[in-house]
């Protein structure tokens, strides 16, 4: 990277953020937009104040009145980003899609179409989407399973679906003009197959899909195994999809403060299962607790290893197994730095795992 | 990156591609740019006509004919990319060199000089080459051989060979200035010395060595181990280098459509030994099968592990194999999906594992 | 990445780069700014003319003498480059911090400034610091202790701290508005904490930290563990700080020529704690010799493994282990080639291993 991209990645203003709101962390964390406890908007509203063992020492002599003017104008940024999340948008990604089952087969039907996707308050951008979500809904389903994909095309492009990491036989592998002719606009295409192998995976689009699955076409697809591990039945489990395209920095379709928490209980164990869909690595950085990698790809790793920076490179998938032995609200982000803070405060590739006690 | 360097890159035409033949498949792929069977072409003719499973359901009353009509246009671009597929150029480079023996050393000799060489149909670009090949040629020894190298520098540059994997004594190591003096143009310098360590390894230009790399002073050096494992007689052996530079993005440096597939028969165990020789990451995705990683820069690995997306970084060398269980023709690229498609079709760094029955 | 960015890369002149000095290796590498041995010097002085085995032929027929003039005068510049390292600058990052004992209690104070830092010969830049070092001082603790940070803000802007690896309580993790309010212009704040956990870790700038830690407000936060392996008593152990923001790429806040040679005896044990500060992944290349992976974010890996080439992505610490058996001057180097070298020669992250007989 030459010296003036650096430049520019510093100075950039972070155009898309908008802080319209202050103060509604509390009502926001405890409403629609998030699963868990009042106790997390407790523990991030009181942490500021609440903390012990910190101390601040007075000024010193040569503090200047203007210099603290312009830091205290850009900590008020930092403050509404971090007060407003996470920041309720319209739409929720990454929402598990039940099957229809008929005959023994889970029938999944996925509609593509373009909407149009508020990625944090007020940001609205078009998107490419499967069932009005990005990322599209989450399927999960088991090894062995019949499972029918019928696939809907309402977008102005041909297109199809990739089962990225699924084992299937060549014809359902989705790659048009190798195993299946595109899916016109206004056509359907059925996809069936009998779940090869288990883990964690991904569907998205394979035609043009430098533009497609950067607009938003693309969804998790989560094989539970038939023979199961010590890690298969977490406290939680939760995904977070990376993304860096046309929608900027996101996890599971949002940027940061519309992202949402992780939340646990202390003493849980939590499963986190990363997929990267953008262009770009992130390694992903967790405050307070290390992260025990499990399994790569779907596939359980030979030698469980530690980290508490994880760097995700894109098609890639990575499961990792987090006691959550240590209470509070802990910063979760991409440590790229550029991809999590502005000058106008954290933005894009950041969330929060909040460790209640 | 910017909002503004993906927008770039999502809309970047991909000037060189260029689909003047169509139907040519049949053709080229059992002809001399193919080193392996009809049945490829024909799995791979077949495979959208002959596919099982999928069923297209009839357009829905939204479809609009427009729409129909540029999305026809973008697919026939798209086509004939694929049936172009492997496309045959001029040249092709990582060729196995025969040694001379003399006295019981194999002697090799490698002439660096300008050429033109051709990385799709009809796009010709500059390289610096090593015996007129693009990567150079392959060189292939066993652990302890006695090696000499001549290089024959015919550059407008002075260069070097580094060894790069190599644990050799250090006036071996080809860094002017450092270990040896530059090799001027006109000049020869002779390399001479007994293999220390097996596996995947590189050599390359290490003087200018953004420019000489980039341009095309690589190529792989292969050592064979004296104590052989399960892993050293598969029944397909494949080197994949990648590339980034100013030849934009090459496997063994060519871009699609005129990359060569890898071939095997149902039940074989391919072994694929991926190098980056250039200055991105690679995460490579291959469809249909896993890859069990076996050795990382030559070093077998303690614990073998499974992915379907290995992230190779440049310097880097990953050997993996591939039980090949699934057949068919699949699609096997980087999985940063803009060094793979455009909305021109795939392009770069993609090609096929063609596994027939 | 574009064609054009490409080319731009290549082409980009290293303004940066001023070779003022030749032949002054031997005085300066005696001398305050190198660690160690005059040993050092002599190999790499004695190593163009002093190798074996490399044997240079006459010039060929077909060598022009244009050709040749202009290859002389770019290696001139390569040579000056090399001769001048390692290179005298002002200041030096990466000192170790003796802390003042106060009741059982390891007091470090840390005063965060901007100064100007000379990151290579001549080339000053703006920098913030800790304690007038880039990276700033190392502070070097052992599991159990109890340690106390006091940070003095004299920057412009407010600040933190956050230990990035220590798993703290959470009013000590050092994120303004969630778990602390931010260090104002003039004020000071101080950490306490008892150390919880081994390993390579780092502290640095929490807030506008794209900005704060690309200008310099980082540095190493070592951990010794109370049980110790057979990897915790090395013959030499360093620490290697990747950075690549507003300073250009760097090591331990350097640029070569001015980076600070590693220097090893032949036989001895030498483990380097790579930490990345940047935005940009550095696959570092040792010549010579391979590395034994240990640790990965201060974790000990269950299983460890051998490279030439290690990928270390933003956020991210390695620990390896390198047994120094082979004797020389090493090239050291990340392996994205544009970060260590331009038509003008070896620049930015280039630094040696030296290993004494």
């Amino acid at each position: 990277m030459s010296d003036a991209t650096v430049t520019d990645l510093l100075r950039k203003p972070s155009s898309r953020r908008r802080f319209l709101r202050d103060g509604g962390l509390l009502a926001v964390i405890a409403g629609a937009a998030c699963k868990a406890a009042p106790k997390a908007a407790a523990a991030l509203a009181q942490s500021p104040s609440g903390q012990t063992g910190g101390t601040m020492g007075p000024n010193d002599t040569s503090s200047r009145a203007s210099a603290t003017a312009a830091a205290d104008a850009m900590d008020a940024m930092h403050e509404k980003g971090i007060k407003a999340f996470p920041a309720k948008t319209a739409g929720l990604g990454n929402q598990r899609l039940a099957p229809n089952v008929v005959d023994g087969v889970k029938v999944f039907e996925l509609t593509a179409k373009k909407i149009q996707w508020e990625t944090e308050p007020g940001h609205l951008v078009e998107a490419w989407s499967y069932n009005d979500q990005v990322p599209g809904p989450q399927i999960r389903v088991r090894e062995g399973d019949r499972v029918r994909v019928i696939l809907h095309n309402q977008l102005p492009e041909s297109t199809s679906i990739h089962f990225h990491g699924l084992e299937l036989p060549n014809a359902m592998d989705g790659v048009p003009f190798i195993t299946q002719p595109p899916v016109k606009p206004g056509q359907s295409f059925t996809y069936e197959f009998v779940v090869p192998n288990a883990g964690s995976h991904m569907y998205h689009s394979h035609h043009d899909s430098a533009k497609q699955v950067g607009l938003g076409l693309l969804g998790a697809f989560i094989v539970e195994p038939t023979v199961r591990s010590v890690h298969d039945d977490p406290d939680v489990d939760e995904v977070l999809i990376l993304n860096d395209g046309a929608h900027g920095y996101t996890f599971n379709g949002k940027s940061f403060p519309a992202t949402q928490p992780l939340v646990a209980k202390l003493g849980q164990k939590l499963r986190i299962r990363f997929m990267n869909e953008g262009m770009m690595i992130h390694p992903m950085h967790l405050h307070g607790m290390h992260m025990t990698i499990i399994a790569k790809d779907g596939w359980p790793v030979p030698a469980p290893w530690k980290c508490d920076t994880l760097n995700v490179a894109p098609g890639e998938r990575w499961d990792v197994m987090v006691n959550c032995t240590n209470p509070g609200t802990w910063a979760f982000h991409c440590h790229i730095l550029p991809h999590a803070e502005s000058e106008h405060g954290m933005y894009g590739m950041v969330t929060a795992l909040v460790v209640n006690k």
